[in-house]
């Protein structure tokens, strides 16, 4: 397969998201000029990015809704069900331990982690935090597909460095900190600090 | 002041972070080569990125990192204190308005709302969760500066309206939908399922 920019595969999943929405509401085809209208983009664009993967809908009808959005979960890989770990039993990391959307997508959270001994042995949902010193242990009976990070920012690389040594293979990093990882570990990061800098500099400016 | 590009923006609150771990470990001045290994860019890059915004640094002996934290720190706006809400009092909604990155960086949770009878008049921190339907009138008394959306993606337009209808001028959205705001609302987007998606893309097609 051709290489995919990034940028495209975060069009898929906006696509995605809207045909799941309609087809709820009962709509059955779709135009790629409403589907582009729905993700800010023009309908050469949806083409495109759907040409990627093979030929989609008929001139002049549009797509089945109910067909593209099955072979959008197919392309984006969400067929299967990913093992999904946090790393940091902190506020944020129990509460997306338990985020209902992670599961709707098919992202199973089967263990939480944690260094603390406060926290170690303590229960979340059905279960109980586990210590960072069985991760790789852990790994090893059963893998984890994601690792999700919500550590402090001064503790995110070494903890980077035990979950790649783990053997896990892609990070979701919470911590406001850039991770140097192994070239076959994918890093995608959610930096929620750094989204509210942005428009706490945009409020100062456009205050000026 | 010049338009400058986002990626600019993040790449300065990615030099500040870095700045404060140095000041904290003791380290007094930084060259841009070094900024630049840790933002994993160049040093033109750094050089380029901070001329936007003035001179900064002596020539052959660096940057002063309390100096250039503090400019910084100017510059995003990050010298005064931000009134944030909070709408969606879910366990995301109330993990992040516990969250102390937010509260350390200036952005002060001051309010969370909710529209379920279930969840207003229910305490968090200090205070109780308040009620949708006082939105307005509570910024029109006290005016937010950023209201983060904690809402279900088949709600979000409606609350978005809400909060650009009660005034406030920045949102930031963790819901999975796309947004239309008035032009002189800035929103920036925090895509937890995209971000996963991302991942789960490249793990298959890695996999392939």
């Amino acid at each position: 397969m051709k290489r995919i920019a990034e940028s495209t595969v975060r069009r898929l999943s906006l696509y995605l998201s809207f045909l799941e929405e309609k087809d709820q509401e009962g709509v059955t085809t779709i135009s790629s000029d409403d589907l582009a209208k729905l993700g800010g983009t023009t309908s050469a664009q949806v083409r495109k990015d759907l040409s990627f993967f093979g030929s989609f809908g008929k001139r002049g009808l549009g797509y089945s809704v109910k067909e593209l959005a099955a072979s959008l979960r197919q392309i984006l890989g969400l067929s299967k069900e990913w093992r999904v770990c946090i790393i940091g039993a902190g506020k944020v990391g129990l509460a997306l331990a338990q985020y209902k959307g992670f599961r709707e997508r098919g992202f199973s959270v089967t263990a939480v982690y944690d260094t603390s001994p406060d926290k170690i042995g303590k229960p979340w949902d059905s279960q109980k935090i586990r210590d960072m010193a069985d991760l790789k242990r852990d790994n090893a009976d059963a893998p984890f597909d994601i690792a999700v990070l919500t550590v402090p920012a001064d503790a995110a690389q070494q903890v980077a460095d035990l979950v790649t040594g783990s053997g896990i293979k892609a990070i979701l990093n919470f911590a406001p900190a850039q991770l140097i990882v192994p070239n076959e570990v994918i890093v995608r990061e959610v930096n929620m600090a750094m989204e509210l800098e942005g428009l706490s500099f945009a409020l100062t400016n456009s205050q000026e």
